[in-house]
């Protein structure tokens, strides 16, 4: 049986490599936003993931971690370039690239971050160039893609729920399929293996989106860490929100847009008012059924991957 | 003797393949944008050097016009951001991106343009795919290392005659010398060759940012479609404004402190009194000089080539 390598350990691998990333110091302009991104830190899930396949495929963890830094530089760079035009203040705490510096350092800094992304990614093994390259290249246009779809609906009344799952799944699942898959290409797995891990990361990640709009409205405040129904309040379109639109009846839809087209509510009440219609409908039910058939189906793709189960267990 | 093909020919060419790129519609916030920006034409420099190293080595041009399409693209990649840091309002006499549409369109649509250019690169024979993608991610980050040293120059005051050196090489001549080159790895020249070109295109490029920034200020007006002394309008420092700082005595550099840290002067009298400057200083045969230099240097690099004198006439 192999022994596996826990999360935290793979986590710790990471931020290591992190550490130790040998960035250039001039023009300081670009290069300490960089750093100063890359060390707010977060879970980094996506390297993580290139690392576990990895490690399920029983590789040299050092094979891949051009990989796992690649993916890892290149969701730092669409987070500085996605703060930008979310006009976020915040992230992880602090304050964002372009808040601390400014517009034009986030976007030339973002820049240098995506090329040093491409720098990681080439040092693969040439028979595996053309793959990762091909797979790294769709992932990287779907990305913008989906916030690009992510920033329509924020003017676009009636979205449908098929939209939000495109939205959901290019902005976010597709990475994380691809750290998946190229840990697969890297560790020389069978195509079809290739293939099932891409798709266990679709849904996957398509099923924690989901689980991340619910939680948002329906968490325990304590263990999410976050402000409640923070997406109710930014007038967010969340599976809940379109759930809710689509069912809802003339005086319901009246409501929603009445709260989610105005600004200037006192929080606690809008809160309040659109977890009425929520609720009444029955949102919370749906969506939670929703994530669990993405989750049903991204463990159906990882039970047809061709490892042993004990070997599989972490994602479980 | 090589028949070799005419700039018109190889722009054509260009032309034509530009025209046909086959770009997804859909989301048309990203795509329309790119469309715009490249069909606002442009002289294809770039892919032009590409193709006309490729024609020189008797190498089918097809063969190049992958890279020829990706050096292209990623021009226009860095006109499309460039131009929302520079808040330049018109490219080519028509709305650039990010007034015509918006700052976030310009910034996540230049992204989608650089992937784009990624797509083209990679479409290179395998033997030759880690030295192109080396050559590609090194130029790109000197790219925007450059830009970022001109922008760093709109506040220094004292910028000196070889750091404007380095800045123009990074923003302007790395990307010519990438062109040359990637034409001659796959028509796969010897070392030799590709580094003499490579040298060659960094000293054309220098040569010719020098005589553009003289032609603004010396330049007749008729011939060269542009407002004389644009450059001295809006405190440009070229190479004109920083050999004058440099070699001006205690009066002269009032009059250049004036007229540089101040706006709203009257335009006519503002060119006048620095060119009086520039003329008492002999600037313009000072950067003659240098440009001449540099051209000479860049001859030396082309005549190093190994093929015969009449295959390489196109450049001299």
């Amino acid at each position: 049986m192999n022994n596996l390598k826990s999360i935290e350990e793979l986590q710790g691998i990471i931020s290591q490599a992190i550490e130790e990333l040998d960035l250039p110091h001039e023009p300081s302009e670009l290069y300490n936003p960089i750093r100063y991104l890359i060390d707010l830190g977060g879970k980094h899930l996506r390297p993580v993931l290139v690392l576990m396949i990895a490690d399920m495929y029983e590789l040299d963890l050092n094979k891949v971690m051009p990989q796992a830094l690649g993916v890892e530089l290149f969701h730092n760079f669409t987070l500085m370039h996605d703060d930008i035009m979310d006009e976020a203040p915040i992230r992880r705490g602090k304050p964002t690239v372009h808040e601390k510096w400014n517009t034009n350092v986030a976007i030339l800094s973002g820049d240098v971050l995506f090329v040093k992304s491409y720098q990681f990614i080439v040092k693969t093994e040439s028979r595996f160039l053309n793959k990762i390259l091909a797979l790294f290249n769709k992932t990287a246009i779907e990305v913008c893609e989906g916030q690009q779809l992510d920033m329509n609906f924020e003017t676009q009344v009636d979205v449908s729920m098929s939209s939000y799952l495109k939205m959901i799944r290019f902005k976010t699942a597709v990475l994380l399929a691809c750290s998946l898959k190229m840990g697969a290409i890297v560790a020389d797995a069978s195509d079809e293996d290739q293939e099932n891990l891409y798709h266990f990361g679709i849904h996957i990640g398509i099923a924690f989106q989901l689980m991340d709009d619910i939680l948002d409205v329906y968490g325990d405040q304590k263990d999410f860490g976050k402000q409640v129904a923070g997406d109710i309040l930014s007038n967010k379109k969340t599976c809940l929100y379109i759930t809710a639109y689509e069912k809802a009846n003339i005086d319901q839809r009246k409501v929603l847009d009445y709260y989610f087209s105005h600004q200037d509510f006192e929080p606690k009440q809008k809160v309040l008012e659109v977890m009425k219609v929520y609720d009444a409908i029955g949102v919370k039910a749906s969506c939670l059924e929703m994530m669990a058939e993405n989750h049903a189906l991204a463990i159906g793709y990882l039970n047809a991957v061709s490892v042993t189960k004990d070997e599989k267990i972490c994602f479980v």
